[in-house]
């Protein structure tokens, strides 16, 4: 084992430790209390796993799943920005990118890169795995928002062509959860949960 | 797309969200507050992927990743079990038997299975995968208890025999990470942070 090699690496994996108190706007099951970065990263990958067949394209499983398992860890610095934040999404990229550089940079150089690609790829949302990830980075929190009867829609006054908005950026992904998301929306919008104006 | 598999397997996807609030005896880092399931589970899937040089075998990463993902749901109707619970211990394994089969068996038939037969493959841990992935489910929360000064450790007076005991199960998985545990619990016993009587 070379020590020093084996010290990065372990510094990272108790740096990222702090994403467990990164909390977001969407509420675990029972809204009993917001969720964490963590939590939705591991929630993501088990569904990259068992949805995977209603991808569009081939993709590679375990790409995908690192994808969701890291791309959260530049909120560590640059904090969440909720979906529908459109100040803070302005100056997003930036402060993520500069996070990116300090927390990845904490690992070997090759690792330092390879995480820097997948969270990059991600971002960028071109390749098949980045594709299928962010279907999950949308789906996730709005089976929980409609799980909850809506209360984060309706706690933030949010609209149907907001929700459509983000649940488009689905449909490279997935169609078929795609279109499922649409009736989703649809459901919530007669119950009153989403606002139709 | 089948609805009535796909509204299955949303269901066990919506289930599993209750691992969230399954707190464990760990606690993150800054000793701010217990860790649960899912955190523990996100960070050992990372470390399976950043660490698997250190395997003593070849093993799938993407079967690990999903062995640690997976392999606390039973604790949803089982509950967790302390490492150094004794009692709890002797009536785990039925507990989370019955929990497998309830919670794995929302999901279409062959995915139930497959989950079953991962989560039994880890609790043998007998191969690779298992082997591995089990060194992260040991040494993670020994890292977060080191990061934290020892104090999950005090608090339960925990005795070097029992840690060691512990730590010992990853030697199958990883020689290298198993001689450094060793080193981390010398130092942990030096600082009086375990008892060693």
């Amino acid at each position: 084992m070379d020590i020093e090699r084996f010290k990065k690496q372990i510094d990272f994996v108790l740096e990222i430790d702090k994403e467990k108190e990164i909390y977001r706007q969407t509420h675990i099951s029972d809204y009993k209390r917001q969720e964490n970065d963590a939590e939705h990263a591991w929630h993501m990958a088990i569904m990259i796993y068992l949805l995977r067949e209603y991808a569009n394209e081939k993709f590679d499983v375990t790409k995908a799943m690192m994808m969701a398992l890291i791309h959260d860890i530049v909120e560590i610095d640059a904090g969440d920005t909720y979906a529908y934040d459109t100040e803070g999404l302005k100056t997003r990229a930036e402060r993520e990118k500069k996070a990116a550089d300090r927390i990845f940079s904490m690992l070997p150089e090759e690792q330092c890169d390879e995480l820097k690609l997948l969270f990059n790829e991600f971002e960028e949302g071109k390749s098949p795995e980045a594709k299928f990830a962010r279907v999950m980075d949308n789906f996730q929190p709005l089976l929980l928002n409609d799980l909850n009867g809506g209360k984060d829609w309706q706690k933030h006054k949010v609209r149907k062509e907001q929700v459509v908005a983000r649940q488009n950026k689905s449909r490279p992904g997935s169609q078929e959860i795609w279109e499922y998301t649409m009736r989703l929306i649809e459901e919530n919008v007669q119950k009153g949960n989403i606002k139709n104006d």
